[in-house]
């Protein structure tokens, strides 16, 4: 059976799943959730009764339904074919998911839509330092990445072979560079991002070319 | 070779790893980064140089050092005997999966100490408006945790087999009693809670147990 993803094309959570699907050649049905359009699609009586989490992505196979990425991540790499993404190697596999949670856990919770819009109503916050607000956290979480990727990191951010670990650096760089975080203070992220859209997976999961890209 | 954990008594990401570590039967030696105390032991250049995230739990096993929990969970299984809290099972694994992430990426991140200082720091908090800011998230999540929970559930969070998914939530829910948080709202989230506290393993876990508790 063909599997399905709910995602919004600016949806950097949505963007590492459609990484990863390309990655392992999965072909898969895409259902457009629009984040923003009156007051988001995800927080309407018809999608939260599917996903209750409110929250895309959402990735339904069969019977299957799962609404976190690093889940979606592990249930690809054991019931589809195609080049495992999280290595096995004991090194590897260390250095590969510490990279995927530092994003996971570490980054993209504190800027991401719900949270900016918490801070906006509960400090009436404005532009700017919403802005400074998601600044704050990519600057800081991409020096712990830049130092986790010294070393280890090839063409891609274990070695040169592509792995899960990258599926969450591309959406996260996207992040940083729409809000104008200067990607030269971090040599090996962007290297790494500049290799991974190169290539054709990535470059059909980018945001812009999505059925829904505004 | 005996393993080393950097903790800190009333982290609730340090109180998970023990948990894991404790139901797995390591014994391991316990080493106390204080969080707090001059702002912060784990800000100092001596911690800092052995982990430049600066945060706790840090696991340390021969040449190997993991600061994600997520991370020390999947080692601590790959590579420790003792019963497996990562269930292999197929549905087991997603929900018991999702569970930690929920509560990983979904819930913790935004009310630990690190976030609420910048909270305070950048929009002058007052301490009711910073308690309301930890309330509002872990209220949040533990509405779609106790919705995941409803039907998988038995004595632990999968059934009555104790998983990782108990390692996350007994500390979260320790985090949700310190904000007088009314657990009586989340009835399974609440039997899962006091069953795991039962366990001797989970009770030597406990932050007022540790040696640096004060």
């Amino acid at each position: 059976m063909k599997p399905l993803l709910y995602s919004y094309w600016r949806s950097s959570c949505s963007y590492r799943a459609r990484i990863a699907l390309n990655l392992k050649g999965i072909d898969y049905d895409y259902r457009a959730v629009h984040l923003v359009k009156d007051g988001g699609e995800q927080l309407k009586d018809e999608y939260l009764s599917l996903n209750p989490k409110g929250e895309v992505p959402f990735f339904v196979h069969g019977e299957h339904k799962i609404s976190q990425t690093m889940v979606i991540m592990d249930y690809l790499d054991r019931h589809f074919d195609g080049a495992k993404l999280i290595p096995e190697n004991k090194n590897d596999r260390l250095t590969c998911l510490q990279i995927c949670e530092l994003i996971n856990s570490g980054i993209q919770p504190l800027q991401n839509l719900k949270v900016i819009k918490h801070v906006v109503k509960t400090f009436s916050a404005s532009d700017d330092q919403k802005t400074e607000w998601i600044v704050h956290w990519i600057n800081e979480g991409f020096v712990s990445l830049e130092k986790l990727l010294e070393g280890v990191s090839g063409k891609f951010a274990i070695g040169d072979t592509i792995s899960v670990a990258d599926c969450f650096i591309v959406p996260q760089v996207y992040n940083a560079v729409r809000y104008n975080i200067d990607m030269n203070k971090f040599p090996n992220i962007k290297r790494v991002n500049g290799n991974c859209l190169a290539l054709e997976a990535v470059d059909k999961a980018r945001p812009e070319v999505q059925p829904d890209a505004q």
